[in-house]
């Protein structure tokens, strides 16, 4: 079990990409309460066409409103190399990449053959002032198309990545197809140097989180309140809620900078803005250490 | 990992004793579906009040509707002694009697101490005729009162338990306050041979479930479909879903006998009997092996 891990917050895009458009202001003040509960790397936004995803438009926009900030990392998803170069001008800190380690998935969802995405993605890295790039393998774990994928075929793609230009890669249980001892192979191919992006499909986010940290992985993806899930992917739901992953790792002695029962304010504030419940439990009921009200 | 582990299937009984009442019949049909689908132990009623508890009226009838069968163990939850003749009386094959590791929670529950808890255990293991019993330990790593349980006490507790009569005995995580953690702490003090009875209240219910299981515990309770809880324990929420256990156990390569489809259907009945969604997510988006429909 490692003795600290690092939270990629994405709630901010993950999280709010499938919702109904929410001001700028309020995507502002829900990344600054993360920043205030402990969150020091955040996804805050995607540079996508704001027809395709209305939810992210004013992406520059909300870069600005935070503003660099030392000890704090401003992730943009981008799509596309117009989308990274607008990343660029806009200043953000980390670039994160997308492709499929399911070749129908792929051309589905960015009707690219995994090559041209991997072309795509090596052109990026290649852009003058690019930031560091994290590169994000979905569906490492199944695809809801092709069913198993070889983790050996996973590794590959992650060294096909990384000879791209990629300082980080991710693996992404897009459609919560991964178990225990699925991330334990494919973590056996790829080594622990990995980033993983869960996802609650199935209810088995945070035990594949375990079974992560049990290999050595020390970078997860969550979102807070649990929010999230591609609105291109057939059978998605919320990624591992941060405050979920979070109070678990607190009662492993893992430590994560972050603060709870901030974030439970956070996640409460997310619940607020979107205008309907969050999937997490923990965001609800509070952590093990909360004392019921009782008569 | 163990080779394989036995499921207390508990749906008709915690699954359902929250809910309102239905039918003697439907309560058949779920448990002959669970039998179907390879359920061999079932907690099927409790032996309580009718007053009390009004969903679990008619407890004698639904032993009787499904009878002595090769294979199969027909448990009954009994909160006295008069509910364990009743039981006996019905010719159940295995009682469930529970007391609390918490004191608190024992006196505001049973209005009893621990003491008389145990000494009522004797009585009911004592009586004429009377078939295993299990105890379980409810609060066994928390109480929503005193927070924190001594894995010592519980240890001390399973052996008290196992002196006054009791051929089994399961800890119970009543409010969902268990982590790996604290299950491998437990498990560290009373040994594996113990069953584990884990809500979902904070969404570890499955995790806790696989740290038992690399703990080497092979019995578990869980309920179809997620429903269950308390209706008497502030911040209780349902059980481990049968479904999510199962399709994680198969994915193990751990045989428990029971066919996950078919278990889905029985989710799904009880769905349909309650009125209202279960929270299992495997019931509604099916195993990892399922495709989705696409266009």
């Amino acid at each position: 079990m490692p003795d600290s891990v690092q939270i990629r917050e994405v709630g901010a895009r993950d999280g709010l990409q499938s919702e109904a458009p929410i001001g700028i202001e309020q995507r502002v003040e829900l990344i600054e309460s993360l920043l205030a509960a402990g969150v020091t790397r955040i996804e805050m936004v995607s540079f996508v066409s704001p027809k395709a995803v209305p939810s992210m438009a004013g992406a520059a926009e909300v870069v600005a409103a935070i503003g660099a900030r030392a000890g704090v990392v401003r992730a943009a998803l981008v799509p596309n190399l117009r989308g990274a170069q607008m990343a660029i001008d806009a200043g953000v800190d980390e670039i994160t990449v997308i492709m499929s380690a399911s070749a129908v998935y792929n051309e589905r969802n960015v009707h690219m053959t995994l090559d041209e995405s991997i072309a795509q993605i090596a052109s990026i890295c290649a852009t003058e002032g690019v930031p560091p790039v994290d590169a994000v393998v979905s569906c490492s774990f199944g695809s809801p198309y092709e069913g198993d994928v070889d983790p050996a075929f996973v590794s590959s793609l992650c060294a096909r990545l990384r000879e791209a230009g990629a300082g980080a890669v991710t693996l992404a249980d897009t459609t919560g197809m991964a178990t225990p001892r699925r991330i334990a192979e494919a973590l056996a191919q790829t080594g622990s140097d990995v980033g993983l992006h869960l996802h609650e499909t199935r209810g088995t986010g945070v035990l594949n989180a375990y079974a992560g940290l049990q290999c050595g992985v020390t970078r997860f993806d969550c979102s807070v309140g649990g929010l999230g899930g591609s609105p291109f992917a057939a059978g998605a739901a919320g990624n591992v809620a941060t405050e979920e992953l979070v109070a678990l790792l607190d009662d492993l002695g893992v430590s994560t900078g972050i603060d709870v029962e901030a974030l439970i304010g956070s996640a409460l504030l997310i619940e607020q803005l979107v205008g309907h419940p969050v999937p997490s439990r923990v965001a609800h009921v509070g952590t093990r250490s909360r004392r019921p009200v009782t008569g």
